[in-house]
């Protein structure tokens, strides 16, 4: 199978489809799809257009014999949830994907779970190419927001609260957990497995912030290395209560570890510095009713002026360092 | 170096820089570009969003010891060729590369390489992600086209002359010789490396063929596959005269061939089916002045009705197989 049957085959629908689970309430967004040299797209008129780049490499960001169908979900969930953190609606993406040879019960699964996820953020695949090597796979998002209504980074003001949308860590706890570094019970087991490969991108959360939040970003590098990446860009500092931070260690209280690091430091720093939890950290004025939006949503700590990130624990100062924090 | 210092050493500008070479004529264009979640772009008022990505993978698309410069260089413009084929206009680029290690100094000519290219086609880096793993470059181009105006694959008509930008065959020609499959003199060396490694965009006569032309494809996959593409998306047949395709031949009547296959057949498998030209295939109305607009352009043939690539030589109907054609 060359790689033009691969395309027709597994990235190709109709959208045109009497298909209800293909339709989306945008497919007249789209002049041109999969199939020419490019995809030729219209934005919506008096929207910008919002884009980001990813790549999930076999080995690195999934453990080499994840399932392919759960691997495609993983990889868009990533993706999209960066069109979150700007306040974006989904509207198409593109893939290129790497694959070392031509397994169709990979691909079958692959493209399925693509599909399936991309349609629950009415995201349509415009486009894209299939090479010969390690599997790797690179997704490119394409979103929209009425101009001037982006969220971005830099806008935290000296006085906002500091607000994460749910649980942190669930994502090193997971990685641990599929790389065989911890041994949680069945119940935890499946949870972190579908906090993996099923991270919610919140694409709905985003779109409320639009009005609300002052700055957002997504948690993928780890809570206090993007809370940071706030911090820099807006140029104020941000104070945080440790105990505050939403986590989902109450789910493995019967957990056995293999390693000898204790249960608290490791979830510690799981929750600071895991990443890979694409929940949202936003800033936002201190008046705005933001928890009403989701039951999930915490404040957790405070903008200030200054540098950095400042941690306080049950109200003292506490070195990242003691809280098991290297990485900074 | 972690990855946030790498972006912002080696792939963050200011657009606002006094520096010449770095300006475009639609920075204006760029609401955010690199260093948020996502890139905030303005695409033109009524002008339609072109995309396209493509991946080049080390020792599959170039060989793994090539210079860095050259092959961001490469990679670049083997993408914004798709760009040529529709008609479009370059904006922005976003780059996702994956690397086996920080190697600073194939880091910093990569970027020089990249920003280079993308300054001479006035295309800006709005975003991107770098990761570990074996060597490979995704990049998407976004251009745009005024609307109802991009050239596709399916618009080629009954009695339309079919034509080629330029010569057929370096590419595959380069990358025999990088393999070491092949042996030409210097002279020859000289121009299938940079042939290789800066093979021209056809971007300025994409834009002329856009009123002219009824269909468009750029050659990567190969003369014959490619115009085959076009035959099928517009339902047609095309009929090719082979002595008329141009070719570089004559730089190389002195070369030496190490294998044991004969100059004439090999030549004719490069041109046909070897890939990598990134001239455009095009077709346009008997009447229109095609040839006028570049000293390059050849007529090669014309489109009929059927489904197809049917080839003479010398007026007469050959197959295939006899002109070394044998992955159709």
């Amino acid at each position: 199978m060359n790689e033009f049957e691969l395309i027709k085959r597994y990235f190709t629908r109709d959208v045109e489809s009497d298909d209800d689970s293909e339709s989306t309430d945008h497919n007249d967004t789209v002049a041109i799809g999969v199939g020419d040299d490019c995809a030729v797209l219209n934005v919506p008129v008096d929207h910008q257009l919002v884009v980001s780049i990813d790549t999930l490499i076999a080995g690195v960001h999934f453990p080499k014999q994840s399932e392919a169908y759960a691997v495609a979900q993983r990889a868009f969930s990533v993706c999209v949830s960066d069109l979150a953190a700007m306040g974006a609606e989904p509207l198409w993406f593109t893939l290129a994907l790497t694959l070392p040879n031509t397994n169709e019960t990979w691909l079958e699964k692959f493209s399925m779970g693509l599909f399936d996820i991309a349609d629950e953020y009415n995201c349509i695949l415009v486009g894209g190419n299939t090479t010969r090597g390690p599997l790797s796979i690179s997704i490119q998002v394409h979103g929209a927001v009425p101009s001037g209504q982006a969220i971005t980074r830099s806008g935290a003001k000296v006085g906002d609260l500091v607000y994460v949308s749910g649980p942190l860590g669930d994502g090193a706890a997971a990685l641990a957990m599929l790389d065989k570094r911890v041994k949680f019970n069945d119940e935890a087991n499946e949870y972190f497995y579908s906090r993996f490969f099923w991270p919610e991108a919140k694409i709905d959360l985003g779109l409320k912030l639009r009005e609300i939040a002052t700055s957002a970003i997504d948690i993928s590098d780890g809570f206090l290395a993007d809370l940071n990446h706030i911090c820099t860009a807006s140029k104020v500092a941000a104070e945080i209560c440790v105990e505050k931070l939403p986590h989902s260690q109450h789910r493995i209280d019967q957990a056995m570890f293999v390693k000898d690091d204790s249960l608290g430091i490791k979830w510690q720093q799981w929750i600071l510095s895991g990443g890979d939890d694409y929940q949202l950290c936003f800033t936002a004025p201190a008046e705005a009713n933001v928890e009403a939006l989701d039951q999930h949503i915490r404040c957790i700590g405070k903008i200030v002026e200054g540098q950095g990130v400042l941690c306080t624990l049950d109200g003292k100062e506490v070195a990242l360092s003691r809280l098991g924090y290297q990485h900074f």
